[in-house]
């Protein structure tokens, strides 16, 4: 207890990142990074800038990125919102659609973070058990008394719900917001953006740090209802007007036009994903039907933490959750095909 | 009201930025930009940076710019903090040293921004008068029930207030926490950071948006007791780890370690401000006495926004306040020498 903090700053137990170690060089498979570089067209139009111009504020409304996301998805300019990493959006969203005491509903393992803002923001976090099977009850989402937050394709475990899933859930609720966390969407899994025209109650949030190679960059965006876009937009701009970057800008506008090359990452991620995936069963691996870049799995004999450990120990990083229920089980960010073969010859050392 | 906000996204009124036009080529006097490029050596760092990087998230403590920072202040790491611009970090700062409910107490003219966080965070703002000539009276701001925060040099008046005064204040308020807005301390103030070993309870903000000359980069930083600066991380890791991106990061090494062109540019600022103000002097202006790169000032026949309509109808955008006290000023950016010439003849044909 500080006695110049707040009561929040003093209690508040803050979401604790994959580490991002300095002392040697891992091969990172534990933040869900793309393991591919961003479009070459980020570099080009960032050389090609004009750095005299870093003197000015950037645009406020990143109208540029926001215009074309829109054309895109065919919605309008007033359904999108741009977000510094879609982390600052999800924050903003338990500020604009959550008021202090509310209730907000999302399964007992998810993202992490939900927790943290819940506490943050003194929400009343409801979390839904998953199945046994890790999966997704969605009658347990249907009629609730507040609004919903689901990771889909969920987080850490990757699996995801159909859109027809998704659908029924924002169709119980039509008088509370639903806000669909797709930061892993395009690794197989169906966007629930097509409903967007349909229910004013649905909030969808995507990110550019996996399917476009641009962590290092903080980009993300928000499609919705234009009264939901029109809150965030309220405490967006109560909080910090400018949290874009110029470059950051035009990094997501030539990322995000560069489709093709986007496509091509995430088919080959998609492809690594499969071929590790069945050489982790050989291996007596519990693995998990992911739709994302990431392999959520637990070996029949030896304990998650003692392979995290011991994957460290020859170089390679994973991430471990001491978290109830998923204490026996690893993350493992999908890589390249030559890391894949050496985290599964590294794993043949552990588990054999 | 929509039905899906919350209290507050439906009530509260944003912050509004100066103008940033598109529609067409305006001299820009209006948001306290620098006139003048960033260093060199930011588009070389950023250019010659491994682009491929920017796959992976940033280090979401931004280590490598507080060690800099703290070098050069003789100062600690822990005694950093780094934000998306200085807004974040007020924004950061309303949350984690203010309790809802909490009394907070700054100048009743003074940055706009301290209102909207006092509406967000739902504080009791209790604004101070200034004297007549627009200075603070430090005799107000002694024994204080609650924390404090001041802009110093304080905005719009652009007048500051000497580091003795500011230590009274910091030594009179040893249980609450003072906050000083640093801003636009480095053209002509004197900054109260040489204090921060001293006193626990103080808080400096400054930015790399105005002598620095990265508006565009967003970056702020915070230096403060090791506690003050824990609060802080407590908040922004529970709000969202990566606010500060790999580009921002390398640009402002290199911006601080620039200091010869930084001071260069600030001293030309500093030089072009004196004249303008003659100048403005001539034309029967009331000018604020400036120690930042914005004068403020107020005609003695001609109304203030007028002024503001007829410079915009002539290509000169500067800000207007539509507010009490001070609705018969204007705010003006110090731009270079050819723009400042530009400006005061626009006001010859304006108040003559």
């Amino acid at each position: 207890m500080n006695k110049f903090l707040s009561d929040k700053a003093n209690s508040v137990i803050p979401y604790v990142q994959g580490e991002q170690p300095k002392d040697k060089k891992y091969i990172k498979l534990n933040t869900n990074e793309s393991p591919y570089p961003p479009s070459k067209n980020v570099r080009k139009i960032i050389t090609e800038s004009d750095f005299d111009d870093l003197r000015l504020y950037p645009d406020a409304d990143v109208s540029d990125l926001k215009n074309l996301i829109a054309k895109k998805y065919k919605l309008e300019t007033e359904n999108i919102f741009i977000g510094n990493g879609s982390d600052e959006i999800l924050a903003f969203s338990f500020m604009a659609f959550f008021n202090k005491g509310d209730k907000i509903y999302y399964p007992n393992i998810t993202y992490s973070f939900y927790s943290v803002y819940s506490d943050l923001f003194d929400l009343d976090e409801k979390k839904i058990p998953l199945k046994e099977d890790f999966s997704i009850n969605i009658n347990d989402y249907k009629n609730l008394d507040s609004g919903i937050i689901i990771a889909n394709p969920n987080a850490p475990t990757g699996m995801s719900l159909k859109l027809s899933e998704i659908e029924e859930i924002i169709k119980a609720n039509l008088n509370k917001v639903v806000i669909i966390d797709e930061a892993y969407i395009d690794f197989g899994g169906e966007s629930a953006l097509k409903l967007i025209n349909e229910y004013d109650n649905l909030l969808v949030v995507q990110t550019f740090s996996k399917s476009r190679s641009l962590a290092g960059m903080r980009l993300g965006f928000a499609l919705g209802n234009k009264e939901l876009i029109k809150g965030l937009k309220n405490i967006k701009f109560s909080f910090n007007s400018y949290t874009i970057n110029r470059l950051s800008i035009l990094a997501g506008i030539e990322a995000f036009k560069d489709e093709e090359y986007s496509k091509e990452s995430v088919s080959k991620i998609i492809n690594t994903r499969e071929k590790t995936k069945e050489e982790l069963k050989k291996l007596d691996f519990k693995v998990l039907n992911s739709k994302s870049n990431f392999l959520f799995i637990s070996h029949k004999k030896v304990f998650a933490e003692d392979i995290y450990l011991q994957l460290k120990e020859k170089g390679i990083l994973v991430r471990y959750f001491k978290q109830d229920i998923i204490k026996n089980f690893i993350r493992v960010t999908v890589g390249t095909d030559e890391e894949m073969i050496i985290f599964i010859n590294a794993l043949k050392e552990i588990v054999n």
